[in-house]
């Protein structure tokens, strides 16, 4: 998949579902060495090409989500920092998303599962169609990277931690190098729920959710342990969809939350006025393409969410 | 400042502190025409070139923020959406950026007065120095823009509503076109608070402060009022300073304040530790040029909050 030499491969069989520290490791490597890690979608194949909508209620909440791991690297002790070079993406070309019900940021206003099923370039250069209205952009990025918490035990894999995990952060893409802090002996880094697009906030609750393989060169800074994880990214992150702009929608108020909730909402009504999208289907491309910003977060009492639209998924 | 005709100037002395919509119209407008609207800057001339930190507690809190009005808009009605085209800006090449004690995202651990001076080209083309250390791309736009709320009595200033007001959003700048909604007759447009940079947030509560004229063009849409203010873009909205990629920190949990409280004090921290910059003037920096964006919102019961500096402002 490139000119990269990895000297290891992990398979996807090599899974784990859940945190836990006592998860034996799949691999032991150097500090430097390159890997190609195998990544399973975030439901794991659950989804095929024949795939419809009643096929949600059948996932398993248990199943979600599987990385691929653990990795031991050789000498990393706590306090130090795991930097994470992420290299190629060999993207498998199927993606989907979903509404999960009672999952994602309007989930109160759609309590009824949808489903989109994506076929798109596998050089991730062309745009995924969705239907006849939209195009969307790819930037393949992994969505869920990290190291084994400290703290004993089976912890879930939904939620991200100050260690990382499931960050769903779309920046973590090729080029992209970051920095995980070390819990336990040999950091026991793990990774997987691959991404072609996303926006940032997700606000759906899925991104187009795609099996990939992925280079990642691992490599340890001694003592140097972010408080939270941190990255650099290679170049602009936007560029790929920001050539004509965006239609931007708000929220304003106390509660970030609540200004997310009312600037996403905005824009869902916008779509399937302007677009002829069903609110469904509005949703879903905003969480696979749009941005939630927080404009400003300082004018007591209230702050501004702004939800920015890239227009040419819609020119 | 352009070849657009302006039919009116509003001169800076037509100002008025907070929003009542009994305050008399000092200009009314055909729908279409376009204005030259001179705007203060937020502290209303209270800093210049010689000014210190002391001179932040004299700083009158009745007065800040200023805005130039109200233009009573010919046929303007509630549940009308005000269209405002943001056309040029001439910048008055001075600004301003404070830690104003008790304001700000981190006003807790920054509790003394801090000032930084502007001395900026008044093109905007060229980046404007601090010190030795930074150069801020510049991107005017303006701070605070709205129209008279609905309820009587007069209202502050400081907090944006769902009328507009000081929005802070940073891309209210030159070619956007700005949706309001109607509440009273006329719309009661006003605007002010101009500002030569700043990053999604305005962290420390100030951006770079400085008084433009600005030319604007006024229209109606019958019938058509959002929620909350909405607007659409020109073009890209980053590329000025996003050229070498950026340094990002995060904050993970489940409030959303907190989450970018720590991405900001993990940024502050390694400019600190990094580029020889004292914690008060990263704290300055950062807002003039860093990125707030909530990277996920979905992932019970943890949210990421992502703060994005441009790498080229220190390179």
């Amino acid at each position: 998949m490139s000119a990269i030499k990895t000297t290891h491969t992990i398979h996807r069989t090599h899974m784990h579902c859940g945190w836990d520290n006592a998860f034996p490791p799949v691999l032991h490597v150097e500090p430097g060495e390159t890997l190609l890690i195998e990544c399973r979608d975030a439901a794991d194949g659950h989804f095929g090409e024949t795939s419809t909508a009643a096929d949600i209620a059948t996932l398993d909440f248990d199943k979600v989500n599987p990385v691929t791991g653990p990795v031991y690297v050789d000498g990393a002790e706590p306090g130090d920092a795991l930097k994470v070079t992420i290299g190629a993406f060999a993207p498998s070309g199927l993606g989907w998303t979903a509404n999960i019900p009672g999952f994602g940021l309007l989930s109160d206003q759609f309590p009824d599962p949808h489903l989109h099923l994506w076929n798109y370039d596998k050089t991730a250069q062309q745009p995924a169609g969705f239907g006849d209205i939209a195009r969307v952009p790819l930037k393949p990025f992994v969505g869920t990277i990290g190291v084994a918490p400290g703290a004993a035990g089976l912890h879930s894999i939904v939620p991200p931690r100050h260690v990382g995990g499931n960050m769903d952060i779309r920046d973590l893409a090729a080029g992209t190098i970051l920095y995980l802090p070390v819990e336990v002996p040999g950091a026991l880094f793990s990774m997987g729920d691959t991404h072609a697009a996303q926006g940032d906030g997700e606000v759906c609750g899925t991104a187009i959710e795609s099996a990939m393989d992925v280079e990642i060169t691992l490599d340890l800074i001694k003592g140097a342990a972010p408080p939270t994880p941190r990255f650099t990214t290679p170049g602009p992150v936007t560029r790929h969809l920001d050539g004509e702009g965006y239609e931007v929608t708000t929220g304003v108020g106390p509660d970030l939350m609540d200004a997310a909730r009312d600037a996403v909402k905005a824009m869902i009504d916008q779509l399937t006025a302007r677009h002829g999208l069903t609110p469904e289907d509005a949703y879903l491309l905003c969480s696979v393409c749009a941005d939630l910003r927080i404009s400003e977060i300082v004018d007591m009492p209230n702050w501004v969410v702004s939800y920015y639209f890239p227009r040419l998924v819609l020119s």
